[in-house]
């Protein structure tokens, strides 16, 4: 069967998530805090998933998606996941 | 700025993901527990993820999407997440 990801796997896709976060934000020209507010998420838990520091859940990403105005499956595909 | 999903919503879409994964597990022809212990999830969470009734966090889904062979990205495309 196919291999599952170990924990430094699981840093690096987290923190590809997240980068494909922050560049869709500033592409819209937002601020971290606004993208958090306009996604309902706190801000500061908003900062873990960008730097990757958080196991972002599925109705997290969803959020971050909407407010980004993309689908969730754009975002994990510019992220190589 | 987008409107952020309800609750309601969120059950939807996580059974939506839930639909994606039993579809692409039924076209490998394996079973829920097969899928599970490829994956390294618990077999009763993999039950919860399917049916929707669990936030799956993204390395979950990587996980999962590792174990069918798909990127996490093609399964939430599928999902039309």
């Amino acid at each position: 069967m196919a291999r599952v990801s170990g924990k430094q796997d699981g840093e690096q896709q987290l923190l590809k998530l997240g980068q494909s976060i922050r560049a869709n934000r500033l592409a819209l020209d937002l601020s971290q805090e606004a993208l958090a507010d306009s996604a309902g998420i706190d801000r500061s838990h908003m900062g873990k998933i960008e730097r990757g520091e958080r196991n972002v859940t599925l109705l997290n990403i969803l959020k971050i998606a909407t407010a980004l105005q993309r689908p969730a499956s754009a975002l994990l595909a510019e992220a190589g996941l």
